[in-house]
């Protein structure tokens, strides 16, 4: 921890009616400059006239039970497939709620079921035409009288979300006991438009002492449901399918002229979700709710500053539709973003974000009793998050940190308190060494995807950084470019297609993920002006990078589409009869000079051989797990998985390098020790040398003239230097 | 070992002229009652006129290169792609024989090339239009002047089999020096057709002393290409592309009426390998190769029978077309038929071919150098191959053993030679209490996939008994079933297709295999007719088991077509934002009872998750490897993979008994000890008690009426008893 301390600011804290005193003497220690309030939180009386920004918690769509009881045509509504069900003999009954908490949701009977629900065949892939079946209200079972034997079929439905997911969430979480299901109402209806403009402007008066307006969030949440138990059923942090009702679908099929279909929401019972390669008719529904959800935010942000006050929207929750990297966030006026920080990702996911005047990372752990109880270790939880997210703050600082939850709970853990302490000092210090300068990039690369922009950093999330055994080894990629001195894209293949010339100025071109998966293109590599485009960048001397089964879609004697380019080729069986030959591992080369021992692959994937080409880096068992190849001018570097490590981060940093032909680069703004990070700013003049460890590290600093010095560093330490 | 001794027969050994007396001392005490030659033997003067039959292996296709070099227009041809070539700037090259053996094939230039070569462009998946393309004899390349930038290309065309790929194996395995390249000619054309009777009548006449015409074999080579280094660069040994030839496939034209295409062999560079689900086109080719392999095949057979020799015909080498489990076989007239035993699949393969007088199993090891050498240990070896084997004869019997190679080789071990006498006594043996009687059956299962009857028992192999990493968890199936008590049937999705009552009569369907491959059935499962027979057969309780990735395509909101059935269903990413709270595990279900310690899934599988209706039998890591079912009536059992071993197959048969309700029926002509197994022919009033290993072993036996004793067997020993 650097001697030097800013004082005061770019801290919030969170307070309650029963911490004043710590609250102002926490302003005080970790020189906070703002204070929130938080969902199960009252702000105090006597914190009115403090001298700190106060931001108030806004929820857009809750907190009113009388209007929504009032309008229960305009309660939220959400799109849902039941399971399978399979005619066996006589009738089939499929009924639409099992599995879904009844609390959560109720079926939506009051617009015309004939027109906005559909019952799938799904063995045959079509709708039952809607004269086979019948709704049976009495036993909530959509009834098909004869329906085709041993056919399996399902219900898309609408329902009402009649407790606000994220409500419900907290109050199962926290075990709250006699209160009321908050409903959601929908903002994007007329008469509740009408409404929430009013209550605000109330809302804003009657809170005189607030200065900034915390959306929590707009219009949708995104799709969260739980089953009877009140378990989670389903989630989709990036979920659309609470976004419907026919008011909205009415419009979007008047603004793109053909009809809507329930199918284009459910998706099979996937609901677009991003592993999902997004149909042409689902980003015309998500393009369509940008335009409506950016034009209605606005009229509520116009307001906020016609009040004087600061908008700030929290990244989640409803923020369905306002899609931060996409062209019509901008436009909502917003002067700030707040976002929960899981670990570097997630902070970039916050800090990148272009169009605001500032954004905010929470940090964990949240003062809530499942890390503050007796035995607890905050501190550890508070270490860990903070090392995580500073990586990639070097890269790209928030503007702000916070804190949220029961700020009397912290308070009994007094050495939190003082870790918080240097937390907040070391911020302020990056921070003011940082600004207004970009740090110096190695390289620029792409992420390319079928999301592109949209799911910036978010590229392989289902739940926020939640873990899933299924995506850490990919996930491990995006996490590593967090916090590397790399300068990096999200692309699109409609972004090649629309425009070929997107790939100018890119050094490498990343592709990660499972074969058939939006995340590595699937059948958009049946398109040859996008296999045409990304051979033609390699061959001409770019790089690409593939993980796990990168360019993965079976079509014309390949699996892996860029198997030539790769160097590499998934075996299936079609190609058992080919010999292989080619099995010599090259244990020696740039790329793993910084490896220990055997590598981390995280899944790793089966069955990838080796091309004649190729160059084995690691394989296991007759398995590649890593190899380089040359095409044309270009080089690529084939990985079975990435999860996020130093060393890993270590890999993938020489990969890009040997892939752009750079390996002189490579002492340059450098540590010879993988567990230490070098960021330099050179318009600033800075540098930095900063330890990511919980444990000392010795290490040489290459400086950007190549000249090095040797460097001991403390656990967790970060130090500055000028250029 | 028995005491019993049958004195004699059922036995061919092979000779040399070197090896004379030691060929007259082995017929005795192997009780040999024929004797063969050998690819690099000749049959002595001196045994002509011994007490024995006298097989003569006759090369139908090769060994007069007089002939062949005369007509160079009917040498044999093969279909060929070249790899996939970029276009990448001005005209484009693309080299016919790069990696292929020189020595092998040449290029046929021939017959009109734009009328059976084709140039794709795999980019799009289209063939280029022959006025695009042109070839350059003497840099022997396809030249493209205007390709499509950055498109990738191939040439299917095709060429001369200039050395037959048998006798080039042959000739580099054993080094052989100073010899001429026999090159392999086309009996289905005109004058080679001719050619060949005469050859045959002339062979017959010249050979009094020869019995048996031993056809090594018809017409057509499997596929098997070799390398520019000479090592084997790609084999199918179910492969149809070296059975074509512009007279062929004019003929093909007339029949099915419609144009043929290279692209119909070529399969993308795939060659309708067996993992690939076979197009209309390429059965329809095979259905046209069958009848007139069949028909041509019988011409031969006619005269060997009028010059009064039988006609056996050996299965490998130039055997396709004549798909032993087809219907056209039997109208051929054979014999016999002999083929290499590697395992109890490859035993079954050769005993269960119907329409032939009698069946031979040719034994290892060979009597090759690679085996019998200093060092060497070939009674472990043949032991191996001898137990192996025996669990399937013991099913349903060859008529036949024999072994091959240099009997030279083979008296230097005289171990060996013994070892080999105890083998032919035992055969006799098991023979005589077997005949005429089928083993009492549990159950009839049938392995359903895209090939059906025409791969019984081969479904897993690629090159016969080759161990393949991608494989052996499948074909450990197939071999488990070859020595079980069950009746076992190969069906196809045509056969469902064509007749929905194909499934009568069966208990249990097995689907194995990786999902999108032939074996599993890929597309298939988009056939209504198919998902609803099969769903109807469980239903109303039929048994289902799955290994792999069984019914596995993606379609419908499901990768596993019959994940409802199965209870299981695979992770693709598109089903992680559902939480699965299933993961109890059920060790002490009826099928596991009999497993010690961890069980063996071979490669098994990642990602599968249970329903919530399955019961979990073993999970790994949060990925289920076995499961059970209810589904209606029937059950289903999922296994991730299931390679060869005794434990393995008692899970099979346990998972059988389970999957039909027959839990109580296991105590019948049943070993306790899975190393040991009970068979019964109940017919004939004997059954038997085996063990399959190499140690001794105690076991309780269950006979038929439940009644059970305690027994102690010898390693490998085999007691009969009557009933």
């Amino acid at each position: 921890m650097s001697d030097l301390k800013q004082n005061r600011g770019r801290v919030t804290i969170p307070t309650d009616v029963d911490v004043v005193p710590e609250t102002l003497e926490l302003l005080e220690r970790w020189g906070a400059d703002a204070i929130r309030d938080c969902d199960g939180t009252d702000y105090p009386e006597q914190l009115k006239s403090v001298d700190a920004k106060v931001y108030s918690t806004y929820y857009t769509t809750r907190k009113d039970n009388a209007w929504a009881k009032a309008n229960p045509d305009e309660v939220q509504q959400c799109y849902i497939m039941t399971g399978f069900y399979t005619a066996s003999q006589g009738p089939l009954s499929i009924p639409l709620m099992k599995g879904i908490s009844p609390e959560l949701m109720q079926v939506n009977t009051r617009d015309d079921i004939k027109r906005w629900w559909e019952v799938m065949d799904r063995t045959t892939g079509q709708p039952v035409p809607a004269d086979q079946w019948r709704y049976d209200e009495e036993s909530g079972c959509v009834v098909l009288d004869k329906p085709e034997f041993f056919h399996d079929y399902t219900v898309s439905f609408l329902a009402y979300l009649i407790w606000d997911p994220v409500h419900m969430y907290n109050a199962v979480t926290n075990d709250w006991k006699d209160f009321e299901h908050q409903i959601t109402f929908d903002v994007r209806q007329p008469k509740t438009h009408k409404f929430t403009m009013e209550r605000l402007r109330k809302f804003i008066a009657e809170h005189p002492y607030v200065n900034v307006i915390r959306y929590t969030t707009f219009f949708h949440q995104f799709t969260l449901v739980f089953d009877e138990l009140k378990r989670e059923k389903y989630v989709d942090w990036y979920g659309y399918s609470a976004s419907v009702s026919p008011f909205i679908l009415e419009q979007f099929e008047k603004e793109v002229g053909y009809k809507f279909r329930p199918e284009f929401i459910i998706d099979q019972g996937y609901y677009n979700n991003q592993y999902r390669i997004p149909s042409k008719e689902f980003k015309d529904f998500m393009a369509f709710q940008r335009r409506e959800v950016a034009k209605l935010a606005k009229e509520m942000v116009d307001i906020t500053h016609e009040l004087g006050k600061e908008a700030m929207m929290f990244l989640g929750d409803h923020w369905i539709g306002t899609e931060p990297y996409m062209d019509e966030f901008k436009t909502i006026g917003l002067d700030a973003v707040v976002g929960s920080v899981g670990n570097g990702s997630t902070l970039r996911l916050i800090s990148d974000i272009p169009g605001v005047k500032y954004t905010e990372g929470r940090f964990l752990p949240y003062f809530f009793p499942d890390t503050f109880h007796e035995g607890g270790d905050p501190v550890k939880e508070g270490k860990e998050n903070w090392v995580t997210a500073r990586r990639a703050i070097l890269r790209k600082p928030i503007d702000r940190i916070g804190y949220g939850g029961y700020l009397k709970l912290a308070c009994q853990f007094p050495e939190f308190i003082d870790y918080l302490e240097s937390v907040c000092n070391e911020f302020r210090e990056l921070y003011e060494n940082i600004k207004g300068t970009t740090p110096y990039c190695v390289k620029t690369v792409a992420v390319l995807n079928a999301w592109g922009k949209a799911r910036s950093w978010g590229c392989h999330m289902v739940h926020h950084a939640l873990y899933q055994k299924q995506n850490y080894s990919y996930a491990g990629v995006i996490e590593a470019l967090s916090g590397a001195p790399f300068d990096v894209k999200f692309i699109s293949f409609d972004d090649i297609k629309n425009n070929p010339k997107c790939l100018e100025g890119i050094d490498v071109i990343l592709n990660i993920g499972d074969g058939d998966t939006a995340h590595t293109g699937g059948y958009w590599w049946e398109d040859p002006a996008i296999s045409s485009a990304i051979k033609a960048f390699v061959y001409n001397g770019g790089g690409f990078i593939g993980v796990g089964e990168p360019t993965g879609h079976q079509y014309q004697g390949r699996y892996l589409q860029l198997a030539q380019v790769l160097g590499v080729e998934k075996e299936t069986g079609f190609t058992l009869g080919y010999d292989k030959y080619n099995w010599e591992q090259h244990p020696d080369h740039f790329i793993l000079a910084d490896c220990k021992g055997e590598m981390d692959f995280g899944e790793g994937k089966k069955s990838i051989y080796a091309l004649p080409t190729a160059e084995i880096l690691v394989q296991k068992d007759k398995e590649v797990q890593m190899a380089v190849n040359e095409y044309g001018s270009g080089r690529a570097v084939y990985l079975s998985g990435l999860p996020y490590s130093f060393e890993n981060s270590r890999v993938l940093y020489r990969s890009i390098l040997w892939s752009t032909h750079d390996e002189a680069e490579l002492n340059k703004w450098f540590s010879s020790n993988y567990n230490v990070e070098v960021h330099a700013y050179v318009k600033n003049g800075k540098y930095c040398v900063v330890n990511n460890t919980y444990e000392p590290q010795s290490t040489t600093v290459y400086k950007g003239d190549g000249s090095s010095f040797q460097l001991d560093l403390a656990a967790n330490e970060i130090r500055w230097y000028e250029i």
